[in-house]
């Protein structure tokens, strides 16, 4: 059988590829080029500037273990802000908690979210409701206005560190994110496949624990993304720990359940001697 | 910078590429098309009928994994079987045991013996320990043939369940592990990408319940798979946590430490439901 390939071309030594039963979208925004496939295995596949960002098959590793990790550890969220995450996937699960009051999606490209409300119909239906605040614009500005300790849970659902999100891992997007959260709040940010980008996982590690009492790196398997995992930092004064104790809101989660919510922070040997986490460091990789 | 790719299509719906700088070994043997390559961030690769089997880069993680996992469950493994395993890198892991007396390596092809002698220089002195046995052949009528309860460790370090390979995913390859077993020994399987085979582990985990009181499927991170993790089967009537209290054996692990050994125990829920799993059943899926 013929078979047509996307293949993503985010880092030089290695690729993936899925294939394209068809192309739903295709179209160059302001800010970035934007298409919808739909493949075989992997359902409806949303990619930016030829990047990965979600797939209907796997989107719930990701986007559970990115908005459930620290809101559990917050244990009743009110106020969320999530930067990027315009494909409406991370809202759906912060919206789960009857304690959220008010989400802000700060999504610098609202094309993105227009077309994702169009072809993802399983994350659509969380725009409507009357808690979600859209503010379209750069997330790093809107957290320079923002006053201080304005969220108790904040998710940086941003696109990959090159292009129009660099600044998304720097040293002073991590300040400012620190600053705009409650003392007792909680973020987790995107942050890279672990084997691929050690140097800069330890880069943001040293930043995080200069900024907060209790970071820590976790991951959740991806099998769409190339390298097969997602990183993930933790920044909270709060241990992740608290969020073992907490029950989970209503819904059902396809990957979380407290086995992953634990060993999502064990952390491959080689990877803890890139960190510089040696087995006396318990601080933030031991379980 | 223009790069000469290699392209892996195990899967009909996702494809991983590798950069090749050069390819050390392109040649066809009785039995599969031999490829040994050159990489940017994989190091040294071997690939077996145009399937990745073993990369520099991240071999830790497999083979750490499938040998240490059911050896430290045994604690003093005395004689070991590796089914496949040509590459040597199952069988270095094994050789660090001091109990060992002895390593049938029972592979069917040895021009992947020499070739990987050659060209993974790391693996290649495990050959000249003189507690390894190599016998070249058919696994399947090795097993048969083999008395009873004549290992302690079985390791089925092997290709992937289709072309020659394909009935070493066989319940009647189980049965013949489970026979060469001694009573409390304990045998690894590779067992597939648990995301897109959920079915093969499924019925391959029926099988184990059959055939032992403590069968369970543990996963790894494999950067260098398409997926990202390989799945396997740990086969004992020994759980797998006897081995938490097993001081590794001399020599540095690379992936596994103990936070790693009981995280790879947990799966997602998705796949917990997919294999029945459910939260009540605690004997093989709970940490």
């Amino acid at each position: 059988m013929t078979r047509v390939w996307f293949t993503e071309e985010l880092y030089p030594f290695a690729r993936i590829s899925l294939n394209v039963r068809q192309i739903l979208a295709d179209e160059k925004s302001p800010y970035q080029h934007i298409q919808v496939f739909d493949t075989d295995r992997f359902g409806r596949v949303l990619v930016l500037d030829g990047i990965i960002q979600v797939t209907e098959f796997d989107h719930a590793a990701y986007h559970e273990m990115m908005v459930h990790i620290p809101a559990l550890a917050v244990g009743n969220p009110k106020r969320a802000l999530i930067v990027g995450g315009g494909d409406g996937a991370a809202l759906k699960q912060v919206l789960r908690y009857p304690s959220i009051e008010e989400v802000v999606v700060c999504e610098l490209d609202e094309r993105v979210i227009e077309i994702c409300r169009k072809f993802f119909p399983s994350f659509a239906p969380a725009w409507e409701d009357k808690r979600v605040n859209v503010n379209i614009g750069d997330a790093f500005e809107y957290l320079q206005k923002a006053p201080e300790s304005s969220f108790d849970l904040i998710l940086s659902d941003s696109t990959d560190p090159i292009g129009i999100a660099e600044n998304l891992f720097s040293k002073e997007f991590y300040r400012l994110i620190v600053r705009a959260l409650t003392p007792e709040g909680a973020a987790a940010c995107q942050c890279d496949q672990p084997d691929f980008n050690p140097e800069l996982v330890r880069r943001l590690y040293e930043t995080a624990a200069k900024l907060v009492k209790n970071p820590a790196y976790y991951w959740a398997l991806m099998p769409s993304f190339v390298g097969g995992a997602i990183g993930m930092m933790y920044l909270s004064n709060k241990p992740w720990q608290d969020g073992l104790k907490t029950p989970y809101p209503p819904g059902e989660n396809e990957y979380l359940n407290p086995e992953i919510h634990r060993a999502a922070f064990a952390l491959p040997e080689h990877f803890k001697r890139t960190m510089n986490i040696t087995s006396d460091s318990k601080r933030a990789f031991h379980t």
